[in-house]
């Protein structure tokens, strides 16, 4: 929608990621410290699925077609699946995968703030959406890692890495993961969904996969996904296009607001979309609701899916979660925030915070 | 299936081309060629629609969707429908799409053996397959044009970078267009699509959106899209994912030569493929045939949807199309065939040809 | 020394400014901002003659060849010069330069802190040194630009940009410009240049080429420069092969302070560097010398040549300089640093300062 | 002269030899191809000293600062010595490298119409030029090199590979080394080195650094490096700033011959140059020369400095070297030029030859 020559895939991103847990195994080795065959493997293929859980349009989507159930949850059942198809050869990536493995500095090469994730997707992204700011020198950052009591940290030399790793990560939010079509785009695909979920739950006929149609007709929860092991297959069988196929013969379905929303993907005329800096409020919201059911002769419920708000944050560095460590030559490690001469990551590490309002275009001279 | 980053699409193709294009016009109209500003928009919009009546996979179901129409019949059809639609605007680009305009060497800039068409798909499906052999240099290319008696003609200066074009042409033929897993995935799918219309025809319930529908269930030729203008709305409606969620969808539907094909696409087992500088024998697939419908308990008739040959054929530089010309500092143009000094062109002009058997791999040994 | 792929020179960087140049140029022009043609001839020059003041090893020499007069003094002279023989045609480069010309922002192209040399040079050098962090995205700040006020500004929508310029520069200076190996070269250079001044000073024979010994054997100031319009012939003769090949050859010079320190550079036996955050006391510097004297059997004079200490100092964001603007699109400009939602722009405009200590290896363990 | 970009150095080419040369051994040894450790390190030094022994400005000067002694003669010198210093741990190396070693293969791994320094070197060129005809696979030529018989064979479905490897070589030829400009510039410094000679030889005094000197001033042949060992020291000395510099100076020479010549080469005005198919009769050089010394008043003789003929050539494909193997499936190996499906490589094989004739340019209206 923005970036056309974005097409790179998760499939892509994976085997990204694990090319460069590859370099990684290889340096700490070199360095003298032990992985073994094993925890290579192990970590390998932790990095391997740790994206598996996530369904069509990935973050988007994860709250409109199942219920109480995060991708991480579904990754942790297809990891067992997969385990019990291989007879147990998964134990090793799956206790690392979920940071029960005693070395605990495997588990952050998978995820932690300075993951090859990260170095991958940042690295990945800024090549196909050609927005340079997010280039990350990841072969040079993986040339400087080492193990320091069971943990991650980087040679202080490449401490100007690291803080442009942070700014990267920082740029590459703000300007293409939360990029105002973006997310306009993205909003208007979470409001079809409900849509849709709503149509199907009440009975109405919709074109849709089998598969997809499991999860437009009931109400998919965690127990569910427990208690019926094909809700998961079923799960594994959808991608992007089971969605975008059916979102395409929804522009002709006779419900005004789903027909109405998906023209509005497919033909490419998003509603507008408006940041301030703080919450929008109820007055103002209603205001437009009331504006747009007079407009379009629809009922104020149905205009919230037209002209609706949302929150979304960013902090660069997280000081809640696994610090970056940078290893001095002295054998000193220091936390990176107090590592002397870098950025003030204090303040690269407070939460970023902006307001989002979408609306009909036509509604955006009454603001 | 081969290249796993050649995700790029038709319509990134068809804007670098549009953009070769404006360097053309640009270049040669900065040596004293007259291109008015209305050759120029047509010209532009000639290539900008060049490819526009391509169906899904375009030249792979070319004759699977529909009967005696070629993809530039479609193109002809796209193209008048628009004119209507802005009133005789497009009149000037369809006269140079069809050959029709007094300019000839604009038809050449559009369509031609040195097209910004092909110096734009050769470079780009180098940088997205990473076949480094085909890299072409287009804007070398391009700052060499000139215009002699209406026809385009390159300067002598740059007959190596014209022998590097065909040459590299060449390659992305047999390494990558016509590499055999490209083949045996394409030649799959023609069979999914002909089994498809088969049982639609017969009057079998097949899971489809509507626009694949309609071509599923009738036999569409050229008259079809001149009876009913409803049809080419159809057509445009089409793309890839609604053959390919349908395909998935498929794997699972009771005929056993569709839901084996159709399996064997989604689970990418394809079907072996064998090269042969000659025709496989009548008797040979017979063999394998009967084989195979021993082996799958299937008739002789649907054995042939698993074991099959076909014939591909590739001429570099092919001296019964308009011939690149070059242009020598005295004035003087001769044909690239006859230009001094480069490669005998004669030999990459001889069109080669071979031969291809599909079969399942358990049937190899059979050979 | 360090990047052996940075081979690039100042001529490319100089013509890759003047490309940038250009495209501001038209992308102003584009806006309605208004450029007369001999503006943009008189900006476009400016920049080509930007660093002509520059000599051999540019910064690391400016003040040991020359006494008192900066490379901007001598660019100065060099224009005045061109102008005379372009009969008075630089007339309004020169006053662009000096920013003695009415449309400010015009120098601001040329020199501010978001100036053509800047988006040029960051750029080249990440490339050529492979330091991928200094990566700017130069097309995308010009596509920003605008004029408010006569003051260049930047779209609030290229702050990502602008600080990642900023974080990028920072970079570049301490791992590139300052990298400990490239400043231990240039003090040796330094000191062999003011070695072999003394000993030409002094009438010792030393091998150069004729306009090298011009300021070898005498004092060059700004006065020189004035009262013998030859001299700048002579510095205009001069290059960096002059230098190398002296310094080879002085490698056998009988002086052995200037034999060391140039066998010591050519044969890439660097001096060994050490960082602090204080300056190094002069009680160590004695101690150092006194030691080294004895063991080479030199003079502490002559030891101050091997064991010496200096101070660098850089700031990403100069808050003495011109401010980088940042228009909002209510029309509103704030300076970068009171721009919302940015770094603390104060850290990053804070002077960063550094000290070193050269000496040879084998005093290392003296530390 | 003629690629502002290429400023890349024999250093950086031997080492991405080198380079290509570990990814062959590690590829061959994948394979099953016995490498010693000692064999690796042979084949790695060899590849790492082919070139030692070519001067400044290597192929354009061989035969002037030096008589009867090639850069391979030189090249063996630096290697016995170098040998002589490391007690005997380059046997290995020189064995190779002159093809005396038992495993041939090694050989031509370093030369030979396949070897990593044509990988390399055409490669690195395409990449500085600009000259994107030249690009060539060599990583993928590499993952396809086999050992047959004890000679290098490529699989057969790298023949197109190949192919363009052969066409890219031609191309670089006629378009890069042998470009009009590069010839016109290297026969002018030929020519400069000529004169620079003779005046030494004569008495003259001649600014040039100490090892300079001890080439203009002496004969120096095969025998003059066998008898002084000293004069391998002063050739290593020598690199082209050496040469730069003194043809500098050379600029204020006395003698007009070498002054004007040198001004020429300094200043960027070459002499014009034209390319013939046939060699240029011994009248019209006559009759050129006859106008010159009447221009400039000097001699007949002083004149064939200025205006002067010569023969360049080359194939692209040498039918009389080592062929290049191709290995087929079935494990018979057939020369390249019997592969089937290949182009003509007969054509391709036949040397190309052109003269030139290079004049001032105010002589080229008498052609």
């Amino acid at each position: 929608m923005v970036y056309p020559g974005a097409l790179h895939t998760r499939f892509h991103h994976t085997l990204g990621a694990m090319h460069l847990m590859q370099l990684a195994i290889e340096e700490l080795r070199a360095k003298g410290y032990e992985i073994t065959e094993p925890e290579a493997e192990g970590v390998t293929l932790a990095i391997l699925m740790h994206d598996i859980g996530h369904g069509p349009f990935s973050h988007a989507l994860e709250h409109s077609l199942v219920s109480g159930v995060t991708h991480e949850d579904i990754s942790a059942l297809f990891m067992e699946r997969l385990n019990t198809e291989f007879n147990g050869k998964l134990d090793t990536a799956i206790a690392i995968f979920n940071n029960k493995y005693s070395k605990r500095f495997l588990h952050q090469l998978v995820s932690s703030q300075l993951d090859m994730d990260r170095l991958d997707y940042l690295k990945r992204d800024s090549f196909f959406t050609g927005v340079s700011e997010g280039i990350v020198g990841s072969d040079r950052i993986i040339k400087m890692l080492h193990v320091i009591d069971d943990e991650l940290a980087v040679e202080s030399k490449g401490i100007y890495s690291i803080e442009k790793f942070i700014v990267a990560r920082r740029i590459m939010y703000w300007q293409v993961y939360l990029h105002k079509t973006v997310l306009s785009a993205e909003n208007l695909l979470i409001r079809i969904l409900k849509r849709a979920k709503e149509l199907a739950e009440s009975g109405e006929e919709l074109f849709a996969t089998p598969a997809f149609n499991v999860f437009l007709k009931g109400k998919i929860t965690r127990s569910s996904f427990e208690q019926d092991p094909e809700i998961l297959n079923q799960f594994a069988e959808l991608d992007d296009f089971d969605v975008l196929t059916s979102v395409k013969v929804w522009k002709n379905h006779s419900d005004l607001v789903l027909s109405k929303l998906s023209s509005f993907l497919v033909d490419r005329k998003l509603l507008k979309i408006k940041m301030f800096d703080e919450a929008v409020s109820e007055r103002i919201l209603t205001d437009l609701r009331t504006k747009l059911a007079g407009n379009w002769n629809i009922s104020m419920e149905e205009a919230t899916y037209f002209v609706f708000t949302d929150t979304i944050a960013n902090s660069a560095y997280n000081l809640n979660h696994d610090r970056i460590n940078i290893l001095y030559k002295n054998g000193e490690v220091k936390d990176l925030t107090e590592a002397a001469d870098t950025l003030s990551l204090s303040v690269l590490s407070k939460p970023v915070e902006k307001h989002f309002l979408c609306l009909p275009s036509h509604l955006t001279n009454q603001l």
